[in-house]
């Protein structure tokens, strides 16, 4: 009888935010099972997370190095397939190579590594070891950023010419990281985040969502960072030119101190014959333009959709799927893509971000902080 | 070691969408675990079924009254604790009676019943059974509409003078039922819906919001239904008027007929001190107005929310949720409750649909009904 | 050389609110101005209100009797080509009567006159007088409104089945009339106002829209109306159901006791092959649903209008027009028609409303009256 | 006897798009009458349209400086008070001179001028004539942006952290000056529109807009044009980043080839107490952001406006005022101040653009276009 892949988490105990998001992702397509845990760096934390999570005693570990090599001496019928890491940072590098060298495959949040170096390195690992890797841009699997993917890739915009992406929080408008708060004290400390804060954080996602949709990569860059809360290293705003590869141009503006903004990922993409405009607050429309038609607004399961979009929903027309959905279908095209994997067949592009994601979000990352030193010099990602 | 509490479905096999709604929204909170199932009336594709949800062979029955049996027969940790029953209409009542009559919870898909007799007669049963009743009114579980009735439970729009509720579909505007299509195919049948189509299907969301929202009852309603669909002998749509308890006064109107329209339920509820408004379709915003001051916009984990509804988001403001999300709070709730009753603890006042809400909802298809047979009489809902 | 029509003024002086809309209104395309006035029946405001408005003294009157009487001694060039009557409900009928027999075009706000019979009598008179008149139901004059009739015209629909319109005011809420607030005072009061009260201030505007958009006539109507401001005796609230005369049904819901809404006028017209939905607050959008298509939004000077639509538009695409130039439009369409029937050409239909629209909005608002006191019986509009 | 103040016209004739705005926006609030004009260089058109205007034929000039040199030896109570610019612009800086220096009050369309050079003229002799002067920058006038203006001044945002602006059209996709359209084929043309094109065209907007707002100069800017029209030598597109004076940082894009905008100018201000936006295509709307509130939305007219916001609405809440009436609140406020000045009245400041603000404008042009030049290097605003 087929049974539900097998989850192991690091990271993600009580008082996490993204470990739930990722439990309930996981979860939410019925094709996974999470199955043993390493929830803390505090080993009781950690036992008592999975406890309260339903888990087996046995299998909630003290660390996630003992958590890999445990698992690894189970039956391959009973042990986890893969790990979800979902710790802050500076803490994913050593557990994804810990566990891709000991057979399993991963998950790994964004940004992937805390420096570019670990990113590049851990590229390197991934491919050697003949592994999946899937990194959480959960935004990728909205319907309709898929419908929007499928509208450029069809040329049904022409030749892009024109992008807008912004990715606006309020969140740390005030200092919260000094009182205590737990999901920002990390992410304002470097040793933590790496050398980005917003970049990292957010920035990424935006650079990624671009990136996806058009299917053109950033070819340079020009930014100016703000570190407006008291005392911060890190940038908490961004404000970047960008230049496409194609010869597109844009700009992307970031911020966690836009005050009052809740988690406003928005992206405008203008073409020659059309154009699109996708709001992550208002997922479940996609709002296009046309040269001789009047607007259009696609939703998910209505009329006029690819294939690529009416896939990914699971309820009908007018019935709101929202983030834990579009972060489910990371993890459901991850499993299908293991299963197939697992019985030997190959899918030929998988569709959800890998390891070359998170090394391209890094060089998004050093890019901007180095134009930013130079005072806005355009920069190129690849460098 | 705490355990998940175990559900055991009936309907919802292949091909069905409502089940696989049920499923993940108990699965949602990682609290309900589906131990088996009866999902088909086919006893082949009931077990297929099951197979593909990756049950335990065993536990993939032919038929609900057997894995009634047999799971009784199980002992107290292994057998299921609830059943959710997820099928037509008319087959409703007879595995909630016996469900209920052997010893387990019921979880109910709406409207309650086939006809109200069966209604009242189940009301009698759950109360002799002493177990718990959740009636899936979905859409009470959102945030806003908990942060909507808080809000005038508390007092804060002062007396309610006006309320305007509407359900609009379109997916019945052309004759899809000759087609085959199977949602459609017994939503038009009598002897599977009962003496209401529309109102059966979506009358009794927006009957149920709205006493839900207001905590009025509808004392009295107005009904001019339609049957636009060519050979239909039930309502594909209906425009009501409605005198709440209190003196407020309102309209519905409900369509399956509504072209374009995907899911729009939406109510506006205006009191003497202040007014508000929600769309399920966007659910993440309550709009409200004030006397002396401008409209605000509530959002979930937002500023200034009544407790009853910052508890229900699982996930940081700005990250929609959606559907699946508000039906899974029904069945937090739910297990929560039976979690607390078989510890032998009471919870005062169960937050989620139950028993009433079905009889009611019931009384209000049939005074619906009623009052269009006599031109739009002005008719009784408890009557 | 031409020479620009020329308008005499019934009412509107100094704190009217609706004077001075029709003079913005009239004045707006250039084709229209104001020579003269009898602003009020006091003759000293009436004088100093024309004087504030740039009029000659000696063409400011002291009553409307004295005015059309002057007026048509003068020479034919010089003299008032129509009255603009905008004084409230009870002063409609006589001026207009007298102006007509005198020789004037005139142009009246709604609700038409203070009764029914009125209504009937002044219809004969245009009809004797040869004399073009105009109602002023101002929503008619948006570009989308157009765009939506033309539409329905057209057939892009197909058969109508469902309208829904709403016109929500909150301005009454609180018994502001008791405060000495002129616009509230007159329109709570039967023998300034009739016998309708948000019937015949928003009512007949709803009705008047539903029926120019649709081109259908609505057959019968139920209605409960509420009077919610303490001692009033005028509907300040009213909820209706609707039978147009094709067998498409719906609801009207009307009210100034909606708190918080500002002038909330609202329609949706679903047909077999398509649907539209037009909110006055937002003019400048035409959303519309259609079988197999996505959601397409028109706007004003946008791709695929109808002709009717483009020709009503001032400004570009995007450069939003309002309230006073919708208004405008009604006087324009009227002037067009004025000059063409001063060269003695005729218009097969000219695009106003006229002493016709004025007879059914009285009558819209008797049978309403008439079917609130029957306890919601259905009523014929046109009995 | 008071009388309306007289308006002069140059440019504006026949097909031509902004004449006709200033035109009604002059007119709407019954303060100003046109009485002559000079509409073309071309003589016979100039007069021809000066017929359909219904101007005296003898008022109809067939050059500007016939028409100012023959209304200066007209009597001083029919001769014209002010001359409004509406040609293409290189032909601002000639007539606004010629003008002033004969005694008349300016009303000039932006940019102010050609060049800079000419720009730091005209303010030299504004300042010699002692007459006024305005530049329509008519999107200030939107009681929605007083209102954002207000808020600022009175510290409601605190200090300004972070602003967004676009101005986005995407009329230009196509190389539609080509085809001979005449409002596309000027601004295309350097010898025409100067050394900026969407910059000038639409860009002064913005940065108008946000210096308005805001009360902060834009210190520095970093700027990449595109020329994506096949070869246009002019900017049809532009991303810049923004340094505000008081170290707040932005993002500014602008575009004509934005594919289906139609005239979307939108800001976005985030303070440290605060933040709002707005959106010129749907005007009548503030979105508020607080630190412990909920969103507001201010409306015109509605509740908590400042008197700079209340004062400047013509007609009750909910109902739209646009593009007209915003430009026409230019006018209006410049009429009064002139009808003080002429009554020897100072008004402190005169709530209208001036030259200052054209001379700004031109300064943006250039230190983009220099920026843009130097591969965006930061450039100051003042230099």
């Amino acid at each position: 009888m087929a049974k539900k892949l097998r989850m192991g988490m690091i990271g993600g105990g009580m008082g996490s935010f993204i470990g739930d998001v990722h439990r309930k992702a996981a979860s939410i397509d019925g094709m996974i099972e999470m199955v043993c845990g390493a929830f803390s760096s505090n080993p009781e934390t950690s036992i008592a997370s999975g406890k309260a999570l339903f888990l087996a005693q046995d299998r909630c570990y003290a660390s996630f190095e003992e958590m890999i090599l445990k698992e690894k001496e189970l039956p391959e019928d009973i042990r986890m397939d893969f790990v979800s890491i979902v710790t802050p940072n500076h803490l994913h590098f050593l557990p994804a190579k810990m566990a891709l060298e000991n057979g399993f495959h991963v998950v790994c949040d964004k940004p992937m590594t805390l420096t570019l170096e670990e990113a590049i390195e851990l590229q390197n690992i991934v491919a050697k070891s003949g592994k999946l890797f899937a990194l959480t841009h959960n935004y990728t699997g909205h319907p309709m950023v898929k419908q929007a993917r499928a509208m450029v890739m069809n040329g049904d915009l022409g030749k892009i010419r024109k992008v807008q992406v912004q990715y606006l929080q309020g969140w740390l408008s005030t200092s919260i990281e000094k009182t205590g708060q737990k999901q920002a004290s990390w992410r304002v400390d470097p040793k933590r985040s790496g050398i980005g804060g917003a970049l990292g954080d957010i920035g990424t996602h935006a650079e990624n969502l671009v990136e996806y949709i058009t299917g053109l990569k950033i070819d340079e860059l020009a930014a100016d960072l703000g570190r407006f809360g008291k005392g911060r290293v890190l940038d908490d705003d961004g404000n970047l030119l960008l230049r496409m590869e194609n010869g597109a141009k844009g700009t992307m503006s970031i911020s966690q101190i836009a005050l009052g903004e809740e988690n406003n990922l928005a992206i405008k993409v203008y073409g020659e014959k059309g154009s699109l405009e996708w709001h992550q607050e208002n997922p479940n429309q996609l709002i296009t333009h046309w040269l001789n038609d009047p607007l259009k607004v696609f939703t998910p399961r209505g009329n006029n959709l690819y294939p690529e979009a009416l896939n990914v929903s699971r309820i009908p027309a007018g019935h709101p799927e929202g983030y834990l959905e579009a972060f489910g279908t990371i993890y459901k095209n991850f499993a299908n893509h293991l299963i197939s994997a697992k019985k030997g067949k190959t899918i030929p592009k998988p569709d959800y971000p890998t390891v070359k994601d998170g090394v391209r979000g890094m060089k998004f990352i050093y890019a901007a902080v180095l134009s930013d030193k130079n005072n806005g010099t355009w920069t190129k990602v690849n460098s």
